[in-house]
Order: structure tokens, then sequence, then C-alpha cells
């Protein structure tokens, strides 16, 4: 079994990750607020690239079973009802509700993993439910950081890495990393005792501060705080348990 | 003044580079072929992207003073004078003649490159003399692995943590480090004194040394065996004080 991770989704060709087990990782806070949402009860998640699409495609639903969220440098984008920010997605506010979301990183992600054979979303915050959920996996695993605007971002490869260091201790001989999943195993070995400091102390972890969102940031990085499975199927994230 | 890597050359966008001073890394092999020719003594090294246009450029050169070069896998082109071992390229064979060359990961990475203010070719062949080069620019920096077939390379990671490893300590409190900058800053402290371990245990490496280019790995990590300053100008690699 092979483990892979692409630091970026600018390295993922068309078909790279056909018939792989891929968990996609956009820590802040895209992968973070889904599993908020999922856990508040929405009924599922669509994410879409553009604000364009996001808007067309509010046209086609129900309208008070739909809402239109996402993010723009880390700020709600204008008209939408939500943002990104996963404290914004109580019960109240998203349960059966279909979420239209688009982000700066996330939804490029999701996309390039379209092919794959089953795509979870993890993080921190749902580590422990995604790792046990890839113990059942035959196939060889891509990790697929969202990075930064096309670019490595230290909180989703150090979360990758977590990822990696666990699996090999579960898998044992019959794991092969590459180059790069050997990378983020070091990574992760560097900052393991210091996840909070850490996801705190990356250019989008200042930057969130900066905009008032410390509190985000926080909750992004806590082991197991939202323990949810959500998977991408047919172009929609749900909880694992409802996708059956 | 801010210091960024790119893990791979598909994370470099149209501008991205321009106005920096760039170091392109590409350890196994081109960028230690580079040095090892330019010692030898030939006059230029012309990179080009494909075979197709090594073969038409040589059409237009005078013939006994090009050689085409280049490899595919890391096997010379068929056809070709000579193929990407540093060891190929002694004097008797380069002297004073102009290199056509074309290799898997190498010239994409120089093509990104080509709007930057300075790009020079660093590996660990050359450390010391491309590391003091470096101190007398002002721009921003940016370090750019070439990596192997559009993914990263553990060898290409490493060395560039070793340039920002260092140039942080010569600039001080002026240095602004990336998150990519501070990740291949760590994955260099991991093997800093082990690096000929490293390349030889890289994807690539175990590559090489699979197909009896043992001695070209080992070469390849010597710190400062090729002290020589590869500058890359109007589509040219040239030595530096050939340049002027």
């Amino acid at each position: 079994m092979k483990i892979d991770v692409y630091t970026t989704p600018a390295e993922v060709s068309e078909t790279a990750l056909q018939g792989n087990g891929v968990v996609v990782m956009d820590i802040l806070r895209a992968g973070t607020t889904i599993c908020q949402a999922l856990r508040s009860g929405c009924k599922e998640i669509i994410p879409v690239a553009s604000i364009e699409q996001a808007i067309d495609l509010a046209g086609n639903l129900i309208k008070d079973k739909t809402l239109l969220c996402g993010e723009r440098n880390g700020i709600i984008i204008p008209g939408f009802n939500l943002g990104n920010s996963p404290f914004e997605y109580t019960s109240e506010r998203v349960a059966g509700k279909s979420l239209i979301f688009t982000t700066t990183n996330g939804t490029v992600a999701l996309d390039k993993a379209k092919r794959a054979r089953e795509v979870v979303i993890g993080g921190f915050v749902n580590f422990l439910s995604i790792l046990e959920f890839m113990k059942r996996w035959e196939s060889d695993i891509s990790l697929l950081c969202a990075g930064d605007k096309g670019r490595l971002s230290l909180e989703d490869s150090v979360c990758a890495g977590m990822f990696v260091w666990h699996l090999k201790r579960y898998f044992g001989k019959d794991v092969h990393l590459t180059d790069s999943a050997r990378a983020v195993e070091i990574l992760y070995g560097k900052f393991k005792n210091k996840l909070g400091e850490l996801v705190s102390t990356t250019a989008h972890g200042l930057y969130l501060r900066s905009i008032k969102f410390e509190e985000d940031v926080k909750l992004c990085a806590q082991i197991d705080a939202l323990p949810i499975i959500p998977i991408y199927r047919k172009n929609k994230v749900v909880r694992y348990e409802e996708a059956k």
C-alpha cells in the first residue's frame, strides 16, 4: 500500500487519484466548518468553485431549504447567509438545510479528488474518526492538502503528517511512503506536542487571528472536537452514516 | 526580505518570481551535471523543454561546436551525445562546446524562473558559492525545487532547507519565512548530519542506484565538490564570471 501526500492541489494530475482512498485536508477552516455544519444537522453541503456557480445553483433549489455559504479572503461573501466560521453553523441556522459552499482553497481540492474511489474530509477536529475509517481501505491512500491559495500551508501538511505517522504504525511493513509523505511525517514530528501553537502561527493562522477569528483558529487545532466523518460523493458532502 | 520555497514548479504562477532572486535546485542530477559541465569548460548550456526542440536547435548551430545532451527516465536520449551523468561531462568532451540540454525536471523549473531578476542553479555541490552569491541580493528570495515529475523530491527540498537555515542566520531579523520555507528548514534539520544517506534513499536516489548510477548519487550529495556559480540569463546557463 502506497501512502502519498499532495501539499497543494496543483500537483494533482487528472488521473492521479483514480481508484485511491483520499482524505482532503483544509484545516483553516473549510474542513472544520464542514464538520461543524454536519454535526449541527445540515442535510448536505454542495461545494462549488465560484461565487457565480453558488448563486446560479441557489436559484434552482428550494429557497427556504438552502443557504449560500462561503468566504473570500476569510470574510463572508456579500449577500451570502453564512461565512466560513464554524461558530456560525449552529443547529438553529443549518439543521435540515442544503448548504451551497464556496471557499478559497477547499473546493479546489475536492474538485481534484472527484475521480477517487472514496473521498473523506479530515482534520485535527475529526482525526480519530477518519483514521478509524481509513483502516478499512485496501487501496493506495492519497492525502490531499488544500493549502493556501495554491501554496503549501503548514497546518494542512502537519495534519497530513499526523495521518502518515499513525497509518504507518497501523499498517506496518506493507506501507510504502513517497518522498512527500516522508516529508510531512517529519513536519508532524516537529510539532506533535504543540499543534495549537503551530496552527496559530502559520501564515493563514496569523491572518485569521488578525481579522478576529482567534476562536476559530483554536477550535481548528483541537483533536476530536468534532468527531464526524464527512464523505464526498456525487458532488455533495454528507455524514458517512447517511451516505449509504 | 521574504524567503519563499516552491517544492515543485507546478506551484509557481506566471508572475510570482518577477523581480526576485531565484535559486533553482535539481540535485539529482541536472543541477549537479550543469556545475560539472561548466567546470569542465563548456561554453554554455542551453536548456530546452523537449527532445524535439533540442534536435531543432542543434540543426541551427555549428555542428562540431554543439552537443546534444539529456535524459528521459534517467537514461541518455537515443542519438544524443551525452546523458545526464556528471561523470560524462569531462573537459575532453565538453570544453568550448555549446550544450543543448533537456532533462525531465530541471528544464521545467528554469522555464518557470524566466521572469526573475536573477537566476542561479544551486545544490549541495556548490552550496557555499551560491550562498555567498545570494548575500548580495536585496530582493525577496525564491528557492525553486525542480522536484520529480511534478512532485516533491526530498533531496531538493532538504537542499532548499539548508539554504533557508543559513540565510536566516545571515540576514537575521529582516527575514520573513513563508510556511513552505519553514517546512523545508525543518526537513533540513532532520537530515543535516546525514545528507549522503538521505540523497541515496529518496525515491529518485533509489531509482538512480537501481540503474547503476550509484557514483552519481554520491557526488550529488557532496558539499562544495563543484564550487561553480551557474547563472541563467537569456535562455542560457553560463559561469557567473563569464556572464558579465
